[in-house]
């Protein structure tokens, strides 16, 4: 592609957030040139999910940082790479994830786990791991500018490091390759990794949200026969249906709590997997009483920053009943996402029905808007 | 062996329970003869666990019942079989199981789960399926006297359902045999079936009673590496050596919490595996905590007869830490316990390590002081 910029500071625009729920301000920022085991990336699709409006919003105070660029959900295009960095080059169609895979530590060793020591998922990292330093500097005084998710993608160039930059086959369009990043990866995963779901089992899914909707996808493509869609959103069961959810439930609407409800229609047994979307403690436990007796698994996706622990006597775990957590789908980014890239594009998940708006980036404010107002799926910007 | 009483009523000795706490009464009762789908076993040895001593203090006030023969680990020999028992008869050795099998239900259909909808673990079961009734009586009024944990060992006859009879070999001394019925199985079970534990892995148990030192002999069995065994009573440490604890842990000696010294004695990252065997809350935690990032499981196999929710924040399950519960070892019991007998007797775990004390049935109260004051790790009674 011809680029000439590779080794020195590039100026563009970025959408940077300078305190806790103020507008986010596009910018133009300075964008140091990748260090050793990083790559720098022009980012030409973003989205964003609640993960971008929590933090944006500042909920977690002891995750705050200013100013600092949110984002982490993109698609782009190799613009460099740093020393040492063999598997990626200028050019490359790529996905950055926010839980990396370095391959090396003990958890990328392990196959029952998609953590990784240094770059996995870490809200409160805010710098690269090289030098502790930010690659962002702001234009009119040099002030650092905090990363996000080891992504930061609300910029039209970010720097990365390479164990979170994954490559994908240039022969698939960049904008659904976006849905990859995050939400798509996180909900299919979580039904095809971490839960295993069978074909002609029963499923339960709680927040009709991206990432519930897309374990309703991967439920769908595995062949569960009988998806169930929690929500007390009523708008988004249209959705939902053309998704796969077979049944909607809103507990608004309901006499007898949700569980019942679907214990009722699963011929009194429960599910055999259900899903808790919302990071609502009461949520999780109707989560967990919605499934079967004996074999039902309750899968976490959401995120519970509240300080109420599991609402779970410890002999309800004798029934048989069993809870995890699952993080990015439990894809190990570098090494599973390409394959998955491509059971996409063979039609095992259609992405996108996943992208209900799109947007210039300079809009992005208003798609904080759509998304916070439970309007959006993915609101896919242009940069 | 020449029986003269099938179909008739059996005038025997049992110990029974007429109250809370109060000391088990050797006395002549009746036992009628099995009902369809029942077996009458003679009753050969009996030990007892915390389960008999925690339903002889009544510690949990729904489910007591007087008079009441309690008892659940035993072997025997059937006596008489009723109507439509096809795989047992007169002369089987055999051992009762409180979590039976009944091999239709859908849980018995299903490999994942040992539960079973009518046979399954349930302290509130005091009497038969069949007809709901009892098949003991006193002798001098003929008062029913309720069952217990589907087996109610503490009576030289019993009537147990055949779900919850397991036939064994007749060359396998009994003696020997009772040990499946409960403790040995539930904590080699935990390790063998529940954990999977793998070679040259790290476990921690946490309570070094029979069960805790199961799961120690179940993990050495499979080649872990180092079983932490963790007790405030250092004189059950000779014990656990002996049965393939590496290390000891006593809380009371330490300086910092359990968990930050099993991460000290594993390298920092704590054991593939804990065990939670005391049925204490906090003591859970550390289980917890003790464990791995990325893979460490937990298994609950304590009773938590307390209010006291689960210790843990709904966000500590992201960690890629698990905690599951396990009981009967996950053991189907008519399925697999012959084979786990097998198993036993070819020396993958010694059976006679566990028999701590052997008693004359008559002196059973002996034996329930034993094992309050934390002397025994199982003793037998000889009927």
């Amino acid at each position: 592609m011809g680029n000439n910029k590779a080794g020195e500071v590039i100026t563009c625009k970025a959408a940077v957030a300078w305190g806790p729920g103020q507008p986010l301000v596009m910018e133009e920022i300075l964008v140091d040139p990748p260090q050793k085991m990083e790559v720098r990336i022009k980012v030409l699709f973003t989205s964003l999910c609640h993960t971008d409006l929590s933090a944006w919003k500042g909920e977690n105070e002891s995750q705050r940082a200013y100013p600092r660029i949110f984002g982490h959900e993109a698609s782009g295009i190799v613009e460099s790479v740093g020393e040492g960095v063999t598997d990626l080059k200028e050019g490359d169609h790529v996905v950055p994830i926010f839980n990396g895979e370095c391959g090396e530590c003990e958890y990328c060793r392990c196959e029952r786990t998609n953590m990784c020591r240094d770059y996995g998922v870490n809200p409160m990292k805010k710098a690269m791991v090289a030098d502790g330093g930010c690659r962002f500097r702001t234009k009119e005084t040099g002030e650092p500018i905090f990363h996000f998710l080891n992504t930061s993608t609300f910029s039209e160039f970010t720097v990365v490091e390479s164990a979170c930059v994954v490559k994908v086959d240039p022969g698939f369009p960049l904008e659904k390759m976006a849905m990859l990043s995050c939400g798509v990866s996180t909900g299919v995963g979580a039904a095809w990794n971490t839960a295993d779901v069978k074909a002609g089992s029963t499923v339960a899914i709680f927040g009709l949200g991206s990432v519930g909707l897309a374990v309703a996808a991967g439920a769908r493509a595995r062949g569960a026969l009988k998806i169930i869609g929690v929500d007390i959103n009523p708008a988004k069961f249209v959705k939902a249906q053309e998704l796969g959810i077979t049944d909607c439930i809103n507990p608004k609407g309901l006499e007898t709590a949700s569980h019942e409800e679907i214990k009722r229609l699963t011929g009194g047994g429960g599910v055999d997997y259900s899903f808790e979307c919302t990071g609502n403690s009461a949520v999780l436990r109707e989560a967990f009483l919605s499934t079967h007796l004996g074999w039902g698994l309750t899968v976490l996706l959401g995120v519970h920053p509240g300080p109420k622990m599991l609402p779970l006597h410890p002999m309800e775990l004798f029934n048989g009943q069993q809870i995890t957590g699952s993080v990015f789908g439990g894809f190990k980014g570098k090494t599973h996402l390409p394959s998955f890239a491509e059971d996409c594009m063979r039609g095992a998940v259609n992405l996108e029905e996943f992208i209900s708006h799109e947007l210039p980036f300079e809009k992005i404010n208003e798609a904080f808007q759509l998304l916070q107002g439970g309007e959006s799926l993915r609101c896919l910007m242009h940069l």
